[in-house]
């Protein structure tokens, strides 16, 4: 039990469902995957019995595994396959399966091909359950956007109040980003190659052992291609020893998806402090509580949000590192940099999207807040609008305009009078500055731009796979 | 002059191409590109007159600023354009321009539109160089690897020789990952958005414009299209202000590229050791040479690839932590962090692609060290293939077969007598067990996987657009 | 002109001391000044002649050389040095420089030891800034955390409101995280390594040297402890050619500085948004102001840190990915791609701790907007309070208060009530009651921990330098 | 089982002393034992009785805890503490505890008190270790800088073969590097400090237990400084819940140490290529052997350094990103993500440091290829030797010399006959000649600087704690 990592220090994953996916077991069988994938793909072709194959399924079991041995013989060979290799051999053995079995197992691979595709496989099945927790989350927020579509708000930026805008626009914005993020995450994803390429990727052991049987009357080519059919991953022009980019991108694509639910996060965490008031969290029995202070309700949800986009660009940048550095048919270390790297990325990205459709899903909105924030800057707010308008029928044009919205706020006299002051009826009616002076009339494309992903977002919706 | 940056520290991209396309002196231009184009957009739907246009094109010209008043003020509103627009409406003025020159000037536009949209033209412009670049050093290495197609050599793994393969399938590789990298990169050129929301992304002040002026019968919609259809990029579907994965796919694309070249990079240092000998640079005059020590000829092309390669993945990490720590509808210091590190990785691809280039069109292939390298580990090399054909004949199987090849390493006698030994004429006529000694006869599918990734190059080529 | 950087995508150092300190005119001039002193040592020895000496000094000035020029051939040997001293070399000559000052420049020495050297002055002289600027930061800090050590307002944890704290305290906080920054950075100053150990760090054609002219009667080691005294720098047991731990302990270094500045403005951030209101930056004129919305001040100071803090780990990445990837008696790349992200992290330093001082000497405090938030969650903020001193004497203890808590909390009654309705005079008077809902009765050791930074403080204020 | 993380993915450390130090379950012990100093410092102070420390030690043995479980609470309260606490306080319950127990544990703390103390003793544990296995790879260092002091051999610089240097000074340069970040870690160490503070670092819930118990007649500073002399950590003036200066220097210390190992790592892997062949690493029974390829030995300890070098660095930019944009009095998602970037610097640094350990006591240098890679070049290699002392009698000085030298490797003469043509033997004899053609002859300081290392050993050997 003692150095395994159950994710204590990692809240945004534990307990998650990286756990059933992305743990240290998973990579384990997925590597099972691969071989016993490769010893069907050999028994459908005649390289092997049904007999070794069938010998090989009874060993293809975890729990037949000591990990803890398993992990202590890893640094030997500087990897887990090859003691996880002996360790099946020696079942083998034990099994009292036919010395075929162990000849066909692993036949003409090197760790390389089984390792580099498990940890597609990994990838796969993570990244098809985080596909489906962003579009949760995506459907929530387009849900939002829809629902507070004409709900004027207030408008920051550098932190300060700058222009109406709608709380549906908001959403639309997150919406927009996570959409994007989980687009290019399902492009990657149908994308993941199958490794396989022997020792250095010329297969040669393999095509050794075709030559030395022409009755099998079958390609390395074929053969390589029904694996990768088997595995459901990319069949590659060529093997991918040192040419690191598939892994690049999919930790890209994952790092973009966690970058976009951290800006989520980010502008959740924001709306929920006390004064600000916009957002708060769903309240869950016994999630973000404290103890000590039963008043207080922390935003968990954001708060692990924004701990995994502060995690995940090291990550990435170590994937960027170790291809950069790559060398020779297989590297010297950049290589093995890239496991711990990625697969972290897939339980950070898995615990994001939880968080993530959680909380777009239970977060609520006070409608109250919004109102009350947007009048805190009284008419000012609404200056840009008033000097458009205004300067070409007030004397001193623009300038003088900005003028009364710095007398207005250094004085706190209402900007309303001032303009009234100044104005005359002609020029502005009672009527025409009440509606000036009226946010809702000054919201621009807020509405139009939600409406456009929104429609982005149905016709993805459309596109959805059940059960994708 | 003080305090500006020639690439004294960087001379991956001093002296080269990034200097005329990537510079601070390229960024403000583009900014008058942007702020210009806006104002033709505006001319040809009556937003402004001629006269206006010809006033604001007057003052697009930077021999007419100081830029050292220019970096001086940057910092008062923490970007560039802020002070930019001020000694442009100076210069108006002082040209005597018409007061509706300077209004039409950024009409409606927010600082944040301008420097994203900037940055935007000096990726597209530096991409499109990068391109070109990549198109040349992958050509070079499909000459290389067609030329070099059936050139046995040793292929080594975790810096170990290992099994014999082909120079030309090693050239392969690198052109393999190159080409995808090139490809991923013009795809995200081609998507490269505009970026047109005003103050908040609402665009409310250039709405508020037209509703004043219904005669001028034109949208927002149909202005913003105008616009990224005259500056050649593409035109979302809402803005991006806080939606910051185009910057992320910009970066990680040209990260991608600078990993790619890293590689390459990093195999000719190995291939260049004096050990090792198997490529050495083009020697150019006064280039690589070291006065003190005029034998020495340093591998200066590769060096800077490597050196690009571990400075390009802190940049593509601070893209990713900005785009994730993004907040409201202007972030307040994660919008400014991108702006070096998206044009450091510029900077670093173009050097990255100008001195890949040349390398791969200048290298020479020493064919002789590819030979003697070949022999060095003796028959031994080929244990791999001895055990798949020899174990069936042999007394002992696979194991027999180990161990004389540790016996022939050891004791340092030739295999080729301590299986003979071994093996009658029938097990293994001399003949035969030439032709298994012989590394030719074990390169698998080198050729056809070089051939796999050569007709992707074809492929690949067609589709150049000229001067692309 | 063109590719010249201004500091146009670096608001935080553009236009700040960074310019005169640590520009690529700096890095020169610093260049110059090692090669200068090892000629003035070589003079003072017997080495060379003051001939020598001065025909050198006379191109040792930087208005002598095409620095686009020097550029251009910079990546000829992948750095500015070699084509600089060719450049010092043709000078000399057309100055009818004798032949012997040609060769008593750069004697023994390699391009390494020069830029490795001009380097750490370059760091040296920025540091020395950094340090005077860290320094009226801390004292401004003190002031402020003097002036508000009494000041009640609450303390936050995970954005939400916690207990009462003191603002005093807070600027505690920063002047303690920014002081040990400080008086790190100033260990590490005074530890800044000379490099000077010839082609591989074996001296030898120095010792050669030498060996030929006995009649000298000095030893490399000699010299190189003159060398390094003349330059104020520390001279090391051997050369670090390959052991880049000096790099990156500057790199820390300056990164700390640049987080703890970073805090700073993080906190000044969400001070400044208009619903809190707790802090407002200076409002100097011309800066922090939108044209467009008059009404908006920008916290452009804490901006510009949170940038740097955002963009400073990247750096400090490439500083630690460069040293563990050193190789041989000089690294193939891994050198070279220290250089710009040391000199960045010197920038972003000088940059942020100018911000800072600004920020910390002039930012109001707005004691009003303190005590209207501290009011903003009611008596519920002494709840963790109530629960110790009320549970011994409530029935239901402690279960007991927090019910009330989120009692008065959802029904918006007062606490008082609830609680003066639940406990008689007895049990709590009214004058008690009052005063456990006092905040500052609840301040625990806030003013202690101040104190204990600000006594911290004097000590260390009583140890600077004048003019250090 | 599933989801828990064995290191099958970090075989850096997987299976080493890391796993009984730095995992999950040691840093619940770790919170065990925060939790349980300050019942004892408590139950001292008269704040609890002997009967509620009995049994709150008795709930402090992780065997009684259901991990699983632990860690799907983790996320509802952002961290493990907080779940871990109400399972301790349900297990005093059921254990028939006294009520006070339950009060006096975690009293007056906060979860981040315990969890930032509890990572500085999983960090004093970590580098006590760390640094024990430095100590033996520098000591073995020691040795092979001893005995190889006068072996000459090639020094290279940017991969090229430059001049001669020795072994020793070889191995002296790593352990100067190695020493360096030992020493810098030991210092870290001494100064890893307690955090106390409570809900917002002001202790006022305990100030205010004090201050209801005034016969206890104690202060939170006298109580703070025995929990801190209790853990043997350092207690510093004041709370640094926001100020992560410590975690950052703790991050920066282990990562030098790491990249010092990469370095050395690096040059072994260089040094391990068949064709340069000058060191091996230790053949032991089962390590480093490939199954297909018998003859092949892999040199995996540097392997693994090497993937350490690459993968620490984006932990270390993540906890100075974390470090920079800390907020409030307590950061909302910076602080989470501290936690797995510290823990697994912890234990790529035990794990680097245990196999350099390893490495450097069995590592075989080959004299023999340390000749014939010297001799590799010729007499070339000496051209710096011959330009400085045959230029002042060789006609044409230093340029003929350069010439013969270039002549030399373009014609393949030997450089010794070229220069015997050119000069008589007045000008040099052919005794002087042979002496000058001896790389022995041209090692410069390179071992007057391995005695200077060595005697820099020697003294900090002495420091050693014995069992330290």
């Amino acid at each position: 039990m003692s150095g395994v990592d159950y994710g204590f220090l990692s809240p945004i994953w534990a307990g998650g469902s990286a756990t059933g996916l992305a743990g240290d077991a998973q990579f384990v069988e997925a590597m099972f995957a691969v071989e016993l994938a490769w010893v069907q793909v050999q028994e459908e072709n005649g390289l092997c019995s049904a007999a070794d194959l069938a010998a090989i399924e009874a060993v293809c079991d975890i729990a037949r595994y000591d990990l803890n041995l398993l992990a202590a013989k890893t640094p030997d060979g500087a990897n887990a396959l090859i003691p996880l290799l002996g360790m099946m051999r020696a079942l083998l053995a034990s099994d009292g399966a036919p010395a075929s079995a162990s000849t066909a197992l692993h036949r003409g691979a090197t760790s390389q091909d089984i390792i580099d595709t498990a940890l597609m496989l990994l990838t796969q099945h993570s990244m098809a359950a985080i596909s489906r927790l962003l579009q949760n989350t995506a459907e929530a927020l387009a849900h939002v956007a829809s629902e507070y579509r004409d709900t004027v708000c207030i408008a920051r930026s550098l932190t300060q109040h700058a222009l109406p805008t709608t709380f549906g626009y908001k959403a639309a914005c997150w919406l927009s980003a996570i959409m994007s993020a989980a687009k290019n995450l399902d492009e990657v994803r149908s994308q993941l190659p199958l490794q396989f390429g022997g020792a250095v990727g010329t297969l040669a052991s393999l095509e050794q052992h075709l030559a030395l049987h022409p009755e099998l009357n079958v390609t390395t080519a074929a053969l390589t291609a029904e694996l990768a059919s088997r595995l459901n991953l990319h069949n590659p022009a060529s093997p991918w020893h040192s040419n690191r980019l598939p892994i690049i991108q999919a930790g890209s694509a994952l790092g973009s998806a966690i970058a976009a639910l951290g800006t989520f996060g980010a502008d959740v965490l924001t709306a929920s402090r006390p004064e600000i008031g916009e957002i708060t969290e769903p309240r869950e029995a016994g999630k973000g509580g404290s103890s000590a202070m039963p008043q207080k309700q922390n935003p968990v949800h954001s708060v692990l949000l924004r701990s995994a986009a502060l995690n995940a660009p090291g990550h990435v940048a170590t994937l960027f590192t170790a291809a950069g550095t790559a060398v020779d048919e297989r590297p010297d270390g950049a290589w093995h940099a890239e496991w711990p790297a990625l697969r972290e990325l897939l339980r950070l990205a898995l615990g994001s999207s939880e968080h993530a459709a959680t909380l777009a899903k239970g977060m609520n909105v006070n409608t109250e807040a919004l109102a009350r924030n947007l009048k805190l800057g009284g008419d000012a707010v609404l200056s840009e609008r008033l000097a458009t308008v205004l300067a070409p029928v007030i004397e001193g044009g623009k300038p003088a305009i900005q003028k009364l919205v710095l007398e207005s706020i250094t004085e706190g006299t209402s900007l309303r009078e001032l303009l009234r002051a100044q104005l005359n009826q002609q020029q502005v009616s009672d009527e025409q500055l009440t509606d000036l002076l009226d946010p809702a009339g000054y919201l621009g494309s807020a509405q139009r731009f939600t409406d456009n992903v929104l429609a982005e977002f149905s016709a993805w919706e459309e596109s959805w796979q059940p059960h994708s």
